[in-house]
């Protein structure tokens, strides 16, 4: 019997305990090695090193047999690279496959990158069609292709149709594990089938009730199944306008439906509507976490998912992208600079202030940035309505520039006692921030309509427009105005 | 009988189209205004009026009622705030209760705001003790006490008790409709209590099993009453180590525990391992899909939730917090220059160069941030590991330092033909990328250790320091090495 506030004190921390106990147990072995290391001269050497790595590696993978595969991709990210490799060989002829489904993108790619092709071959044959489908793209395609032999013909089929849709559609992330039953039927029929089988597949709500050429007709509930009498037909249960997905739909409108309606599992169908699969909440919650990290991390200037432990070497050239486009755009704005340098050696005060106008107007467009992509992203920005929001955002631009406009104006004056000077610094600021609540509107929706994702690149974008043209304003009207 | 092919079709466009449909009545409803405006000298104008605005609102009324609250809230966050209020008016007395669940707390806010008391009362009046504890931050608490009084004691109770816990916690998730049985009953017994319901609550896909006193025992899947025997007893059927929750816990882990293992619903117990509640997986991705909103936006320096159409004045209001915040260390940054101005009037090139340094080690730094904070935010980062991460992004600022200052040395050296310029700036950028590394991973450690939201601010403060060393660093170099 389970005492169950020792269940509760468990689950919360199991976790981090494990983590805990093999990083202890990854010392001690650490540590071993080093001493048998000064050791090597000894005769007895071989016998202890091969006898104390026995007793702690047997140790490690007592203790991860225990864990769950998503604690143990868990663990594998905490790990730097030495000691993820070391667990990584405790597991992965057991449970590598799964492990490899929950692991983060980068870590996975770093885990495939040491295996040898026969090893990895043994990890994948431990997956079945639809999880091979979700790792076909990190692994190399000629290893694919001969773990797919050994699939049944079936399975090959799954897996080829799931990875013939974009990484992005319905198609890519449904399921095959699909329960139907037909219109005719009662409820006793089903409960009899259901009890045929050993088990269910997870996050399974609902069957899905098909036709003879296997045409969608609806969706049966499994309460239905458990409230209404035996003698009760399918057809008077099921509910025949669910939510349905198309396998071409976008994964992340699906998700919204997921959210917005509460599924737990929807029918995935194709365009002539037969039934082909089945979209499930966990796959969508992975797809919705997956999403907002990469956009978190796109917004910062990183490409996609990046291993917190990576060598150096990997970890630099994954920023260089973005730091040689806002290299370019420093290039420029410093140009930009360069053009009023007559101006500025009779001013210095204007080298001094100049940061000011162009660091406010970027981090006020910045803001601005985020609520439309926010807004584009819950489809909440229409063309009906983009007009509206362009003169809130201006609006609010003008209002911040006249009260930030005349502070910075008034700590100009206020240091140099220079009143043509303090006008200048507030109208500059008055200029760029309305330019960077234009921009930093437009910018967003130009690229939502290119097709591109509002978010990537949307920041390093405005800050060039907000730099380059806040130096511009500023020591122009300086050159024009101050004499 | 459904065609499934139209089925698609229509799920697929059906949340556009209305939204579509609904914008078009408006614009006929405000036409059909502004004509009757220009005629109201009119004799006939209250009767045309009447008649015109009755059909258009009619019509509008209808097509409300075919729509999920869920997409009415979408309707409501996709439109200005005038013809918000118009739609508001039409369901707020039949399903206003409802629609509030659904929209974002800003708008929320915004609805609730329009509706005197008593309308209030009685659009939460539709609401169950569930759906009230989700709303009671945002209703003044005279006015929830006064729709408590409408609800049975028990109810009462639950709403009390829930909104205690603080948002982030369990406690505040969790929902009230949770199914027990005892380990006697048979599968047979079960299935008879359960006939005799009308339907389940939402996303359940097990029962919990608990004992006289109410103490947590374990879990027993529906599937498991599908497949069994109806003779077996829940004892033997049960899961006794199913994931379980304290009141306690951080909404965070339980959000995490739900993706990492598939969960659909989990019970959740108090100290005393008594089972109080329960938490599912729709509401646990509503939290998933808020927070992380809400991360985006705070760290492009937006405070919690802004509504896209809110008023110029609330938007403007929203944004001045950190807007100030910068103001400051943009006038400190400015300070530093200062320091320099004598350096500069000599050697204007340095003021247009500045800025190169200054950027790109706030870029870099963004980089490294954003990296930490998501590594904190999935539990990766742990006093062990935190060492190896700060060398590693030491590493990743010196090579980078090395590739980029070499870059932009000789991009100043090429501009100005001054050999120890270049080499000034070469050097300030490595220093400053060095700097950017070692605070990129220092700030958002920090603010996580002393029990802060790592993202929020972190971008601020890193840009000052990156702003302000940078110019320090450049300039400095520059007073003491350039003749």
């Amino acid at each position: 019997m389970t005492d169950a506030a020792a269940v509760l004190r468990e689950s919360r921390h199991r976790l981090e305990d494990s983590l805990r106990q093999i990083v202890k147990l990854l010392d001690k072995h650490r540590l071993v090695e080093t001493m048998v290391d000064r050791d090597r001269a000894s005769p007895r050497h071989d016998l202890i090193e091969s006898l104390v790595h026995r007793q702690h590696l047997v140790e490690l993978q007592l203790k991860l047999r225990s864990l769950h595969p998503a604690d143990i991709a868990y663990v594998l990210e905490a790990l730097p690279p030495d000691d993820r490799l070391l667990i990584w060989r405790q597991i992965q002829d057991d449970r590598g496959g799964e492990v490899l489904l929950e692991v983060s993108d980068a870590v996975r790619d770093a885990l495939i990158e040491v295996l040898e092709r026969p090893a990895l071959v043994r990890v994948l044959g431990q997956l079945d069609a639809d999880d091979l489908a979700e790792l076909a793209e990190a692994v190399p395609e000629e290893v694919l292709a001969e773990v797919s032999q050994t699939l049944t013909a079936r399975d090959r089929d799954w897996l080829q149709t799931t990875m013939a849709y974009p990484e992005d559609r319905v198609g890519h992330l449904m399921s095959q594990d699909v329960l139907t039953v037909r219109e005719s039927q009662r409820v006793e029929q089903v409960l009899w089938l259901l009890r045929g089988r050993d088990d269910l597949p997870p996050n399974t709500d609902s069957l899905f009730v098909v036709d003879a050429r296997h045409q969608f007709r609806g969706v049966l509930p499994l309460r239905a199944l458990l409230l209404n009498d035996p003698q009760v037909r399918v057809a008077d249960l099921m509910l025949t306008d669910p939510v349905v997905f198309g396998v071409r739909d976008a994964a992340a409108d699906a998700a919204r439906a997921f959210e917005r309606y509460d599924l737990v599992s929807a029918p995935a169908i194709n365009e002539r509507g037969k039934l082909v699969g089945r979209l499930t909440v966990d796959a969508v919650m992975d797809y919705i976490r997956e999403e907002s990290e990469e956009d978190a991390l796109n917004m910062a200037g990183l490409r996609g998912d990046e291993d917190l432990f990576a060598p150096i070497w990997h970890s630099a050239r994954n920023r260089w992208l973005w730091l040689s486009v806002n290299l370019c755009t420093a290039f420029i704005a410093s140009r930009v600079i360069g053009l009023f340098e007559e101006t500025i050696s009779q001013l210095v005060a204007l080298a001094t202030l100049m940061p000011i106008v162009a660091g406010i107007g970027g981090n006020s467009g910045n803001q601005t940035t985020a609520l439309v992509v926010r807004g584009l992203a819950l489809g909440e920005i229409r063309p009906e309505n983009t007009w509206h929001l362009a003169c809130k955002e201006l609006g609010v631009g003008l209002l911040n520039g006249l009260v930030w406009g005349a502070t910075v104006g008034l700590f100009a004056y206020a240091l140099y006692w220079n009143g043509p000077l303090g006008l200048v610094m507030a109208a500059a600021m008055l200029l760029n921030l309305l330019l960077a609540a234009l921009v930093g509107v437009a910018i967003p929706l130009t690229l939502h309509r290119l097709g591109r994702d509002p978010a990537l690149g949307s920041s390093v974008l405005l800050t060039f427009i907000t730099d380059g043209m806040g130096f511009f304003i500023f020591l122009g009207l300086a050159t024009v105005f101050l004499p």
